[in-house]
């Protein structure tokens, strides 16, 4: 191939950061693929922006780009699901390779159009979708191809970090930290997708599905987003050696695969826990390697479109061969997790219920691991004078913990509800003297 | 391709990973590439040995692998220069792939080789000759394709860092922590190579290479180890916010590109800090994705072999394209590189002293970041009485500092050896308030 030719669908903060690039480092692109990669039509519904296009044919009319025979590959800028998924199924049809960076749509329609573009000898890339610039597909997918991978823990939603991380250095509530990120444009005017741990659901699905070769199973995703937690509980895991993360987990074991997206605590120690603001990590666990951690920007118009244009490099170069997706194994649910746990308990402030609680978690067979139980003395008109239990446990089932909780909760030393974290091991990759 | 027909030299710790892997993930990994991998021969001077060869061929002659037309690509696994180079050109005139781990020989010889394996139309694999298991030359190459690379720095070396982590946690000097990697298989019994910065050198060469299209500049690798680190200065850097590593470093500028090995003050609020033991880390600056980081272990029989398998599934899959490494760039020797310095001056206690000193910094332009003089007051029969005065300085031309400290150095109050460590700048992966 002498030259890719590239038509570019929506010129929105991926589309443009695609032309700049390409634009900006042509020579050198050229030279490590071998290949010229050229943007020879650009589509955008609204009107032509007062941006350098190098040449490329402009159109408001998506089908344009759809039906040049010119075009080899359609790199899908437009978001969204409806019309992008409509965009991506004429593509393949008009027998044109497809690079998109769209999360929603690969984990919602990754089943269909994964299979469609290799029965149809095409190359569908989406290294964007996932941690923005960071190879981590690529990594699973090629660097660690002779690796079972057993668990990968990644920060993947910049928005949720950034508002943990500023909750946690400058002690503002959430709607605080939630208003920063809108300001500075990390978070989105309706930020639900973010904070609610859809987006982190969406890109956790697709690292599964490449590490353990299943499909897509966003449904399965079990989802907690971060809004509920509250700087108390931040503090109070500072002073027990932990940060709090969101984090998206996903596990394969002999009982089957998990995937979650929560808060967890992080021993502080960890790398994990040093990764702030907008910076999205993944770390892989797998047999040969053991572990193994990619960092760096997960969004952003230049970090995303790195990885389109790796996408583009690897078309260019011949590297197309997909992804298998046909192993099935059971899907276990949240409450077949076994995991250990943060947990506040507001509980009556006299002497005996610690023990009391302490008791009810062994009748369950839940061990302690640490308590604090700070000078946070409070007294609420319905409530009378309480004080919050802090305790870490040991790992335990998730359904052990649910019984537990329901046990405690109706103590009637309990006097409001129970905050559940979840605890994150450590790694590899920690400092133990930090 | 239905079956890649591997022939490997070498039954070591790395040959013995391979046969152990592939025979291990057998499906998985012919899942994964579409096509077989088997090793067909193998070769090893010693006798066979007590291991399941899973039907291979065995001999004890090199050659016989090289002549096997069955064999399509040879897996070099004997380690040192001389008889492998031999292998190598043998294997591509023999119109054979070849995959190695083999780093000094890729620096050494890479020149040749690399496009030797072109001319030939064959592969070149060497992944597992930069940080072991860490998919990072790959992502270098091809995760990061749209990138130009402005700056690496990382943890190459395994060994220095096991020896600079104990010397930290426990307090051991160099000799005791040398030893007891040793003891634990980290360190070779000749350890030259890993603790005077000849290994790390290799791995930072090729790096270089791949980052900026250069031929492999080993020549132009300015070296320091870690022998001269002294307890002394790992405390006085821990009390001043800093860890020790031994941080292999390369640039690009306007200027050229410079390529160096050293021990490094790295801000322990940094990631890179937190990077214990035999671990390795590789941090990437680029243009697109500005900054990126790689973390696994550097070593060991089984991550050496998930790279040389990586580099198989690439083969089998077809993912072969070369590296250019054509252009020229003038090499920016150590005496014109900038950075920030550590120095501890050992001078007579007496008041004035560390004004003088300060003055003559400040007489070469150069600008004082921190100061620590600490009651380490010793008494020397030479020396008479006399304190180290430890520095931290702002980023300045190392001729500069060289000026100067040949200035300090001839100071009548200065009563012996000045120790000078760089000081790397934070990048975007830290923690600030860790």
């Amino acid at each position: 191939m002498e030259t890719l030719r590239v038509g570019l669908c929506g010129l929105g903060t991926v589309g443009q950061g695609v032309v700049s690039l390409l634009q900006k480092n042509t020579n050198l692109i050229s030279e490590r693929c071998g290949c010229d990669i050229r943007i020879v039509r650009i589509a955008n519904r609204s009107e032509k922006p007062d941006l350098d296009l190098g040449g490329a044919a402009f159109s408001r009319q998506i089908e344009d780009i759809i039906e040049d025979s010119e075009v080899d590959v359609i790199v899908e800028a437009i978001g969204g699901s409806d019309t992008a998924v409509s965009l991506i199924r004429s593509a393949l049809r008009a027998n044109k390779h497809v690079i998109t960076a769209n999360k929603a749509l690969i984990a919602e329609y990754g089943n269909e159009l994964i299979p469609r573009a290799q029965k149809a000898g095409l190359f569908l890339g989406y290294e964007a979708a996932v941690a923005g610039g960071i190879p981590v597909l690529k990594a699973l997918r090629e660097g660690l191809a002779g690796n079972r991978i057993t668990r990968i823990s990644g920060i993947i939603n910049g928005t949720s970090n950034f508002i943990l991380s500023a909750m946690s250095h400058s002690g503002d509530d959430f709607s605080t930290a939630l208003q920063e990120a809108q300001t500075l444009g990390y978070a989105e005017a309706d930020p639900g997708f973010d904070i609610d741990g859809v987006d982190a659901a969406h890109k956790l699905c697709i690292l599964a599905a490449l590490a353990f070769g299943t499909p897509l199973h966003f449904e399965s995703v079990y989802m907690e987003g971060i809004s509920s937690i509250s700087v108390e509980d931040i503090q109070y895991a500072k002073a027990m050696g932990y940060r709090i993360k969101h984090l998206g987990i996903c596990m394969q074991d002999a009982t089957g695969i998990s995937l979650r997206v929560h808060p967890s605590l992080v021993p502080a120690s960890q790398m994990l826990a040093s990764v702030e603001g907008v910076m999205n990590a993944v770390q892989i666990e797998s047999d040969a390697v053991g572990a193994s951690m990619y960092c760096g920007p997960g969004a952003g118009a230049l970090p995303t479109a790195s990885s389109v244009v790796a996408d583009l490099c690897d078309l260019a170069r011949g590297n197309t061969q997909g992804s298998r997706h046909d192993k099935n194994f059971p899907i276990v649910q949240i409450q077949g997790i076994r995991s250990a746990y943060y947990l506040r308990i507001p509980a009556v402030d006299k002497p005996g219920v610690l023990a009391e609680i302490a008791q009810l978690l062994s009748s369950h067979g839940i061990s302690i691991e640490g308590v604090s139980q700070r000078e946070a003395n409070s007294h609420d008109d319905d409530k009378g004078a309480w004080v919050p239990i802090v305790i870490l446990t040991d790992r335990v089932l998730e359904a052990t913990m649910d019984k537990a909780l329901a046990n405690i909760a109706s103590s009637s030393h309990v006097v409001g509800n129970i905050v559940r974290i979840r605890v994150e091991p450590a790694s590899a990759f920690g400092n133990s003297s930090a």
